[in-house]
């Protein structure tokens, strides 16, 4: 029975329970229906700043690493003729594959690069702004399993990858429809883009990612969003992007730079993203890391440009680290969060849109180390400024599964950062001072004035959270988290109901994929 | 078979396996015994600046709301004729026990207030710094309940209790022991007290928190402060705190000031916090509620300086939000994670040491959920600048239980928050350029010499992380994280050994606990 101190016993929030607003139970069963968990946007632009963590001294320093890896040590742009070109006319120093830029070269190239882009939807109201203070969250991307609560693991299809379309569509907190969320491995490797793009586009109707494979694929790619968007619009407007990596570390493999430069070509976008496991393709320690991954992201966007000045490029960084122990990646950690944070200082400075971090994990379940690393490495793409956050729900086991259980936690996790990227807003309603004078000292705030008028847009209220009290939840069949994600998620797909598209454009995508099908044979590999 | 967008099949971490560093697999299982998983510190002392997320005239715009609310309405000080006097003097205007207070008369009454203090440890390498840019994680304090993975939820016992100090006392990651861990509801009420102080003085060596059930209480708690610590130094020096509510809206009870008083009296610390459930003891908009919190805790800690200048006192915040749904309060929602940013730049400009937030969740298991929002509230804690974080650990159903196996969860997430506080290092070691110009493009850093000379203490490793492949961990049971929090307390509750203590100074508090017993009856509510 202590009386202070956040005890519950007496004076906490459970001694406190907000009494019904109209006629008793049938009416509070009511109101529950109606009430609002609040509203998707096509994105989000941010009131809460980025949180910088180091000094211009650092950053400077950062920058000094990168650029004489550039002069010195240089960049392999392997198995692409044509890219190396470019940097020979661009005044790049070229010693077989390896590139080696002069101070500031890379610098002057990218000035043609946007600092902010739309990338467009087929259905308009679901453009997004990419860049400035935008957040666009995107499904996660590349994991060759899936993993649900009954089936376990297992490798995924062009069903489940359909499926996870259908569940980013239905949710209000996701912004794009993602790329390749799973590989369905059922489909040929060389004709697996032509069912992914289609299932993109005819399911749902937020902007997508094409194919990064092969140059031919992101060529089919940008194909079928000319047969779904009209090849004039394509032609001036951002509707597909492909998403890269680098062959971390200083490489640039041939298939990846063609990719970009078709991307570039068509005046499409491109996300250039090095993936650095520290100690593995970069230095151990994360300043150096990250030096080597502004080097590299710098370089490709700037051959982007060199391909098509103006094609708009997204700096990527995927920092991880890695277990000791076992020797395994691993995700959600801390060097990984506090280092995007410099990695979005380093993006701002060079005026580039960034992707950064997700919602990470190596967990190999939807449980409770899945989220905590999950929320810390989502909230790091958050702080550090990210303007596209692909894999923002999904991943698991280190990205090898996709997870339909975390799937629906972190859409619901995107909802709440809806909320929390609102930041405070402080003006004479939220300041509250007529409901000061109305209540008094002592008195509860559930019936006065201010409360009625605020409280159905107060605060957000996850859809798989269970806030009920214990006794209720325990009467309900004491449900855990990714319980209810299941029933969630099936539920989502029962009800999903696609966008309608116009059955012109469908026969041509369909008639488009056909063809592409028929004329080469299947390959597995 | 993807080649490039964050895909495993080719290029991604799933491809790369570090090798073995020395003598194949008997080698590499002895290398994993001796790695580092980092050490624990007293407190953190913070490189990672605070996230400050309004404007100057936003803040002003609160801070002149709380002085409205003090000048013209008022806070009443119930039940305590001492307070109403110490504020008639400092030239408050009394009305009954409304007190109202000139503009500017509480600021004035807090320049005696300490920006920073010492509270001191029986073991004076664990003595912490409280205040500026120095973090203090404590376990979560004041549930009725606890609850563990076999037995369910059950009221907590002293034994219970006692555990939870030992694993507190156990982890390198936390750093302070606490006050009411759980409600040890098998001790009658009227000598609770007693048991709890001597359990922390004698099962843990770091400093800890004092009873605040009644006056009496909190006197019998810094005696035996005096009896471990010297009366002497205790005159002088902080060795115990006392962690206070408010009976917000706008009202301290007699039993909180009292408590207040009588530890400023020994010039010994407060922790003075309003606990706001918005639209229930405050208004539903979070600026409001902010504003009154504010004037709350300026008040309280003003109370302290008044019966005694100079003593230590902890500006308090204890934000949450409300379901709409089941009406009841939620816990690691966004709005008190945005707020409690607002409420630590207040806390900043009134030059105070900050308790805010911590691992906060509704969930009632140990699950995804309770770690995504525990882990959103926690990072707010980082975030806003929080000095002092009580419910750094084991804080489940809404304050409602205490959860050993989120216990052992939380504690490694607050090592994983030693190495994110701890920032980016940026100097010649960490920027690498040496590992560049040894590897090059194209090969990897796993043999190089910077990564001999710096794995070792490179990444963060949380002990109930499974970071194994997939197959390993499937080999090894499949385990979720609660099943391995389980056998992780299990393991820390065997290896105990409590830190020596005195026999002189043992038998001392013993015999002050059981003179006090037997002074009075006991009293069961």
């Amino acid at each position: 029975m202590s009386l202070g101190g956040d005890s519950f016993e007496s004076g906490g929030p459970g001694a406190h329970k907000p009494p019904s607003r109209s006629g008793g139970r049938s009416g509070r069963r009511a109101k529950r229906t109606q009430v609002k968990t609040g509203h998707g946007r096509p994105y989000i632009t941010r009131n809460l700043p980025p949180l910088n963590l180091l000094s211009e001294e650092s950053l400077v320093r950062i920058e000094d690493t990168a650029d004489t890896i550039l002069a010195e040590i240089g960049i392999e742009f392997r198995d692409d003729p044509a890219a190396l070109e470019l940097w020979r006319k661009a005044g790049a120093e070229l010693d077989g594959v390896r590139v080696r830029f002069p101070k500031g070269m890379v610098q002057d190239v990218l000035k043609t690069a946007p600092r902010q882009f739309t990338q467009h939807a087929r259905n308009p109201a679901n453009n997004v702004e990419i860049g400035g203070n935008n957040v666009v969250f995107a499904p996660s991307y590349g994991s060759p399993f899936v993993m649900d609560f009954e089936e376990g693991r297992r490798y995924g299809t062009i069903e489940d990858f359909r499926n996870f379309i259908k569940l980013a569509q239905s949710s209000p907190w996701l912004h794009h429809s993602g790329g390749t969320i799973c590989e369905p491995v059922d489909v040929p490797v060389n004709k697996r883009h032509l069912d992914m793009v289609y299932a993109h586009i005819s399911l749902s109707d937020r902007p997508f990612l094409g194919s990064v494979t092969a140059e031919e694929r992101a060529e089919d790619s940008v194909e079928m969003a000319r047969i779904a968007f009209g090849r004039d619009f394509v032609e001036d407007h951002c509707v597909i992007m492909g998403n890269v990596n680098v062959n971390s570390p200083l490489v640039w493999d041939g298939t990846m730079t063609k990719v970009v430069r078709a991307y570039a070509r068509a005046n499409q976008g491109s996300v250039l993203v090095p993936f650095i496991l520290g100690g593995a393709m970069g230095p151990v320690t994360v300043a150096g890391a990250i030096a080597q991954a502004h080097a590299e992201t710098l370089a490709g966007c700037a051959l982007a440009q060199l391909e098509r000045p103006g094609a708009p490029v997204i700096y990527g960084n995927f920092l991880s680290s890695m277990s000791l122990r076992s020797g395994s990646p691993t995700f959600g950690t801390p060097e990984p969060a506090s280092g995007s944070l410099v990695v979005g200082q380093l993006a701002r400075r060079q005026n580039l849109p960034l992707r950064c971090a997700g919602n990470f994990t190596t967990s190999k379940l939807a449980d409770a180390h899945a989220m905590n690393e999950g929320t810390m490495s989502m909230l790091s793409a958050i702080h550090c400024g990210a303007n596209f956050v692909l894999h923002s729900a999904g991943f698991l086991d280190g990205l090898l599964s996709m997870s339909y259980e975390k799937f629906m936690m972190d859409a619901d996790f995107c909802g709440a950062l809806h909320t929390y990227l609102d930041g405070v807003v402080v003006d004479d309603n939220s300041l509250a001072i007529d409901a000061f004078r109305e209540v008094g000292p002592g008195n509860h705030f559930f019936g006065c004035g201010h409360t009625m008028r605020n409280y159905e847009t107060a605060f957000f209220d996850a859809s798989v959270a269970d806030n009920d009290p214990y006794e209720t939840w325990q009467e309900n069949g004491s449900l855990d988290a990714a319980t209810r994600a299941n029933k969630a998620w099936k539920e989502a797909l029962a009800n999903f109901e696609a966008p309608p598209l116009d059955p012109g454009t469908d026969e041509a995508l369909r008639e488009f994929v056909e063809r592409k099908k028929a004329a080469t044979e299947d390959r597995w590999h």
